[in-house]
């Protein structure tokens, strides 16, 4: 254990990596962590203690409040790393911003810029033999904050943990994307926490797709919980439908996250003179435009996904295979964006933030 | 430790018990736990190695899915002791119903009636003591299930934990309870988990009740997400309006949770010849019922709180004081029930459990 002069984090180091029992040829996602983690704990009202030491298991009181009342956030990132071995993260200020938009609407602190960036610094330094170059590896990243006051009465944590885990992930071929079109269960309303990476908002959507997937489909594009009339995003993908040659894709706002692949994906349409609107999306003109020829493509995108191609969906068990279904603009945009992330293309938009 | 014969459950039972440092006069609720705790693993598809031990912190994975994907949900009861040691159960059976119906909604296993009844017995006779008689003295009794597979990718976790702790829970005067009617922030949503005690519908309130507590008030009572004209529940509690002499109270359905003080309530209102309406309850007839003189009360109901009169409620910025504010109806079904409760009354509806 040491402590940088230059650092306000503490670094214990792991003596032996664990990196050689890793096959990163075939990884999983998000279920083997690198050699380091990092731990920071707020209490009387202050962040306390910034800590990288070896990847374990946490003690933790079963009273404490996050197992009783789910106070918790997190984000989804990304590090890449291209073949001169230089680090990358992807417009990392974003997600610092989200998660403590996020944490403010689950009445939890906010997290200290500096912290965060040293934090993930310091990680990805540490542990950068995790990062493998080559188009599509990365090594994702899961920074989160969680309530640990022991207590069960139902009010707001006075204690918190906040962490960062890192996770190789690879590039891999998900298989044709078939979503169904919610018309029953609901993900999310005006005046709740859609908006928000809140842990809450993705158990409560295993249920419902596990009922689509029971069906042959891998993926619920949520709708508004009100009249199931407008597409919303598919909870751990913001959601893309191209009918002719016009982008459309739902508004943030309460219910939908501000995704940053989402936002750069508008990005580098537009670049390409793609026209988007961003706007409430009806159910009704995507299936006309199935029934009549002009829906050309439907992608997710997100940080995991990256982005990924849907090749039909089902709406009141109808299934509509999308006509085309080459992917053109999605397979186009996902190589200009994953160029940018892995340092192939110039980075016009300033989006990469070099670690290493 | 040993295992009884008759049992499945394993027992290692505390060697100094921890009850002469807690001060039962002063008790805050929720933050002090009893001796013993019961846990039971969620392994390769069934419920596995059923154990009471000494309360204490587990050790669990920082990529256990519950701290990233909020899958969990619990219960709330009271155990209940009369003057001559007898121990209650209140209706322990609808517990044990509703913990499984959230369960499937959150993607979770349902866990088994008899263990679930042999974890509550053994725990209750272990910790008796730590039970005080007296109208009002309980030991508030938290079962809870948590996703405990080690994963950041956002789907159903293939491993839980069950646990029950006990805490002492004493009589207390909350003092005037003044409640907000939602018009921004919502709390559920048809075809989401509200019915669910789910862990992120809780952590969601706290913002929007934090907002409520900076203007003196204590709680919010949710209405509709989409037009906020109707009236919910007040997220810890179910609510009741008396106008004129009868009770209103929203229906249950996806939005709103099956309180069993609710259910009681009803029950011991009509056994009391009061007319009780279970139907969608408007913001506009409270309101005009509270300009007209003819709102008499409101109270909530839960097992928390038992039932908590309401002195005055806020819509859009006016605060109306709650005319005769003498709380006949809430103390008296308040007392009813607490006369069931604490075997003071007879059992005519069959809702005691004994224990021991």
């Amino acid at each position: 254990m040491h402590q940088t002069t230059e650092s306000k984090i503490t670094v214990q180091k792991v003596k032996n990596s664990r990196i050689a029992q890793v096959d990163f040829k075939n990884l999983t996602f998000g279920n083997i962590f690198s050699d380091h983690m990092f731990e920071c704990d707020y209490i009387n009202g202050s962040w306390q203690n910034p800590t990288i030491k070896p990847y374990g298991p946490l003690t933790i009181s079963p009273g404490a409040k996050v197992f009783h009342y789910a106070q918790a956030v997190f984000e989804g990132m990304k590090a890449y790393k291209d073949d001169n071995g230089n680090v990358f993260l992807f417009r990392p200020e974003l997600n610092h911003e989200r998660i403590n938009k996020s944490s403010v609407r689950m009445a939890m602190p906010e997290f200290p810029k500096d912290i965060f960036f040293e934090a993930l610094e310091t990680l990805l330094q540490l542990d950068q033999e995790w990062i493998k170059p080559g188009m599509g590896n990365s090594l994702y990243i899961r920074p989160f904050s969680i309530a640990t006051q022991v207590g069960v009465s139902a009010s707001p944590s006075d204690q918190y943990k906040f962490m960062i885990l890192l996770s190789p992930a690879q590039a891999y071929y998900t298989g044709d994307v078939k979503v169904v079109i919610a018309q029953k269960y609901s993900r999310s309303a005006n005046g709740g926490v859609g908006f928000a990476k809140a842990a809450g908002n993705y158990g409560a959507q295993f249920f419902p797709t596990n009922l689509a997937k029971a069906e042959g489909f891998q993926q619920v594009i949520w709708t508004d919980a009100n009249e199931h009339k407008y597409l919303e995003e598919a909870g751990t993908m913001n959601v893309f439908f191209r009918i002719n040659d016009t982008l459309l894709t739902a508004p943030t706002g309460d219910r939908i996250l501000d995704g940053i692949t989402r936002k750069s994906v508008i990005d580098l349409a537009k670049r390409s003179h793609i026209k988007v609107e961003e706007r409430p999306v009806l159910v009704s003109e995507v299936v006309d435009a199935a029934k009549n020829g002009t829906l050309k493509e439907i992608f997710g995108a997100g940080t995991a996904a990256v982005i990924s191609p849907v090749s039909a969906f089902s709406y009141a068990n109808v299934t509509y295979n999308i006509p085309s279904n080459n992917h053109e603009y999605a397979l186009k945009l996902k190589k200009e964006l994953m160029d940018i992330q892995h340092n192939v293309a110039e980075d016009t938009f300033g989006w990469r933030h070099q670690v290493v």
